[in-house]
């Protein structure tokens, strides 16, 4: 049996930062040289991605000249040109400068505040320049360690201010741009604002452009929860807001570990690419924007292994796409959800034309209705799950 | 130094399951006896608490014959009568009978969903007949262990359609009763939908009538999915929706604890009652709703400990409010607050007047910052949280 | 391809708890009415199973009389000879009744831990009669909640004192029994005395016959704790403790599972069973006793979903067993490890004869050694671990 | 009120790679400049410390020259001398520079546990030097990512060897020196070996002098475990193994947090501190080294806030220490302990001379234990806690 290969049909983009990590941690200097964006464009393209994502300090630094900037943003466009790589989305570094320590929207300094504004606002126009289509904003220097060191509502009207702002900013220029909210409970903050999918579901909905505002989820940050993050995806897509999101693995609570994707929890991602592909088992909405991965090289690797993994992600996608599409086609897996009442979920609870009025007459509901055998109703479930397991190891 | 006595004044409440667990476990059977609805409205108001709480099931067990039901609801008024208590607060139990073991509003199965429903109208009846101005709904039981088994778009909907008929049932009736959704993680379930405060939020901004609808935020809850509980409550607040909250105490990420509130994360405790007896550091918006305990006396205790412990929850509650008004109080502490620029984070980033055209204007914002000077700018806030620790020790 | 079938020579044995739990949670009443033990194993050896496990309880109950204690164990024994099931294992509950609600070998009352220890006597005895080889003592009520209330070093004495006389109890009556320790870290106490493999083994250490002491380590319980199971799995095989295992699935750190063997952390589950049927990758100790599942049937089953999950235990395990094989065979696997040094390791870090004296005068071991080159190798570890997921996906 | 005062003959020691820690963290850079030794022995000095502890490569950097080398060390003694202060304890780095990515004595690369070997012999000579009696050995980079990239049961081997050859060392040489293993589940690998203090004293037991080797438990690392730091201690204690500690504050099982002590779980602090000054409750062994702190003043701290949170953690302690005194002396306290069976767990469980044979023949444990009654008793958990609560917020 032999793998499936990458193009850029499947539109999976990179981070320059993941496969540019060079493996400085919190106890450990880096282990590898840094790497060129030439390169990684070069590189990336020749394994069959399809696009390269950046922050701006990845492409040019913190605070570079005019000459610099220039360069390297010429060097891009000419890497993306010869190899057909896009630029599907871009960020702003608002948390590796000392200046951003208690936060970029909302620190508790006004003038960094201010700067951060500036800062992004000058890489939205990059991102305009460039035609990506999104742009991710994590928070993640956003929060405290200490209940008493942040006003929490204050810092939630903050961040209001600065997405309101952004948003009108966009609309104003015309720019074909949405933001993407990226949550993370933690690290490197105790607490960070809008720590889950759920969280910044619920800020978004209180902007006064909630249309430009989605969510970029990733996967190590919700398994930091200890969340389903195929649950995240889902409220996210029935809310209409997952714009954008971050593929990786991770092996349970700690630290954030940004595996390989497939690395951590597999049958997690079994079951994420199968509602990624195909939407729900109804045929609900599925994704339709990059595959993103936001993974880090483990700091072991050479740059061998860098390109080694990088090309890791991609086969365990497909190969999971592969899993999950046999799993969708096979009948005793249709016949297994049907027993188990899955697609029995999509009929509305009330008949068509039906409310409180006519279900409180309807004596079958209540008065007639007999728990105790609808309690005995074995569901299958077990047997379900053992068919998926069975799918995704090659077993049918 | 003696410890603060509670009064009706102080508006504290108990779930009549609280005090009434029988210390009944995954591995363990009940190590108490049933306690009786008189008993517990005469105990707890001789505690000085003000208010009980329960699901129909505590007061006359699932599926009562009218007899049964109209006795135990008689026998409840009267005991309150007798005492001055009063019932804030009611829910409807979805969770104890095999018919709801895959759920309520969202089971696979349409008839439980039916029943479901029935069984929520007619406990809301019975709220509105007791004058409970809030009715909480834990959906414990809306969840999944297996990502195949559980459409989570469809479940969503289904949830929607409940809440939405719910809804037009106590605005059709006039009945004067907001609903309160109450997050939880895991367990029973694998996974339960709407697993954190950020998710209920998100999902109530979709209801026909989300005014009527808020959040029951438990504190062990969001502590169960490594979440700070001030946070949660912060957001809940800034978006008006912290309609009722659940008081407890838990040791870190592990099953649901319940303990006593104040033996768990101390410090957090600190900060919760801060923040709800006085709102933000600059004044904002603070909790006026019951002091609602919902937590279980532990499995070792006999009657004895079960009164002690209920005492304890409102001791514990009474103290911390001693210790936050002498926190907001100190000199020391309102000095260190400044140097930490807490108050500043309510400044908004913009003048007035200023937009994103007067801000790129603004060289000092950006050109003309000294990063590395901002980035020096010490924020004291270890120092500020030692003032907070010192206080709630009783030590300055 | 079909999946593999299980049979006696596989040596599945699973507990009769396992398949007779009905569905009593925290939250909710049994869904399942009991199962006799003769069903149980009828339907167990029809499966492919090889042994039945029990504790006291589960067979006869708290309490029973002669008569009824008898007739269950008579019963049993034909049921064994009917079907040429075993039992190779067997525990003593210390758990479930409420005496033992603050323990039994180390509960704060001196006629509880009597009581406990001629419980445990009289199974003992049990177990000797049916030809068990292994105890197993799984101290789930052994702990506290809060601190001040358990005096652990006095706690570990009388845990000792237990040990010490049921070690000389069956050397004295000379069964050819050890005993088996069980860890967990939570649940149902708040803190469980000896919580991982490695608190347990460090305990075996201080008995009086530490030889006739091993561990029984469950997945879900280490994972509970966020430890690597297959870590502690090899840290008990070095020990040469690993007397008896139990296999379930845990998906993260929160309540404990006990889902079906690989389906949670499924990737730990593929190195575990490499790990049980192969030993270390130079050869190492594998480990030769029962392979025990301890799971329980979801809740939402009826008993035609208890059995199936009963077989989809086994199935996962040849299956995972077949993919073990297959990447230890697998030449590019062997080329991997190599390049990744994993047999390296095998070697001593000092060449044969060698001490402190001649490494401090091995200049190229220190003076002479060049550490920035060495800090450049690339240990390919990310691509050797995606191998271990294609193999597990049946993908090569 | 007014806090304690720390003095020298309070024992407390800080790591120089504490108060010398810049605030690198993996998503940011340093936010303060380097911190000379000299200044940190002064500081500390005067804020009352008694003793500096430090790696190799914080005092002279990895792999300096001999000038650098001595100049730093004689700097150091010259600031020892001139304040009074101590070096207690030394450890060596195997962790932050490149060589040791895989490891230091378990690395896959020999070279590299040669080279770690003989990096340790030469700071053991130096520690022997300034007269440090405890050498630690903090093993954050043996371990792994991937399940098949290391052979655990080798990399015992080998750990067990490199820790043979070190007590050899000393035992020859004559220094009064013993060695400290510290645990950590993980971080900065995806597990580490020996997660748990549990699995350190296991592994002790298997070493050619284990009386050399005891362990130095650190609050985070158990707690990022979820195990109770104070349960952790107790079993060390009980074993003999407790040679020193590190003393600071996480809050909950996320990334390893390092702050001031009692920032974290307070009440378990509390009694962390009560066992550690006092005992058992029945007056078992006290801890009697050094009071060690290893934390990080949080990044967002200029130096003031570095020197502010040093002396936090000295208040903290002190603070503990009275209201742990006076918990011992309050006869509520007293009387709640008796009324918890707290004593009672102290006297054996056999009588003086009993073994199976009389506890067998003993009817009154067993065949006339009235059980139902027993497990009627009621502990008073709750009450005895709730003291405690109140002891540390100094409300009694």
């Amino acid at each position: 049996m032999t793998a499936p290969t990458p193009s850029q049909a499947d539109r999976f983009s990179f981070g320059l930062w993941t496969v540019g990590w060079q493996g400085r941690d919190p106890f450990g200097e880096a282990t590898r040289p840094a790497l060129d964006v030439v390169e990684a464009v070069e590189r990336l393209a020749a394994l069959g991605a399809w696009g390269l994502t950046f922050h701006d300090d990845d492409l040019f630094g913190f605070g570079p000249d005019a000459g610099t900037r220039d360069k390297q943003v010429t060097r891009l466009r000419e890497a993306l040109d010869a190899t057909g790589m896009t630029v599907p989305m871009i960020t702003t570094n608002l948390f590796t400068h000392p200046v951003f320590k208690d936060g970029g929207f909302t620190s508790n300094d006004r003038s960094v505040r201010r700067f951060a504004l500036r800062k992004v606002l000058r890489n939205v126009e990059l991102a305009a320049e460039l035609g990506a289509r999104t742009f991710v904003l994590w928070g993640g220097r956003e929060g405290s360690e200490y209940d008493s060191a942040k006003d929490v509502a204050a810092a939630l009207d903050r961040y209001r201010e600065a997405m309101d702002l952004l948003c009108g900013f966009v609309l104003d220029r015309g720019h074909d741009i949405r933001f993407a909210l990226e949550p993370k409970p933690n690290e490197p903050r105790g607490d960070i604002l809008l720590p889950t999918v759920g969280h910044a579901l619920a800020f978004i909905e209180k902007l006064a452009h909630p249309e430009l505002v989605g969510v970029n989820p990733e996967v190590g940050h919700e398994q930091m929860a200890g969340l389903n993050y195929v649950h995240g995806i889902a409220q996210a897509l029935w809310a209409g807001k997952l714009f954008h999101l971050d593929l990786n693995g991770q092996r349970g609570i700690k630290y954030d570990q940004d595996l390989v994707f497939g690395h951590g929890d597999l049958l997690n991602a079994f079951a994420l690419v199968d509602l990624l592909e195909h939407g729900g088992p109804g045929g609900g909405p599925a994704y339709d924007g990059p595959r993103h991965f936001d993974y880090k090289p483990s700091r072991t690797e050479s740059y061998t292994g860098v390109w080694d993994s990088a090309a890791a992600n991609m086969r365990a996608y497909l190969l999971l796409k592969e899993r999950a599409a046999a799993f969708r086609a096979d009948p005793e897996v249709q016949e297994a959800l049907a027993t188990a009442g899955v697609p029995e979920l999509s009929t509305p609870t009330l008949a068509p034309g039906e409310g409180y009025a006519e279900l409180l007459a309807d004596r079958s509901s209540f008065e007639d209705f007999d728990a105790e055998a609808a309690g005995r109703r074995g569901y299958g479930f077990v047997r379900l799950h053992q068919l998926a397991v069975e799918h995704l190891m090659g077993a049918r």
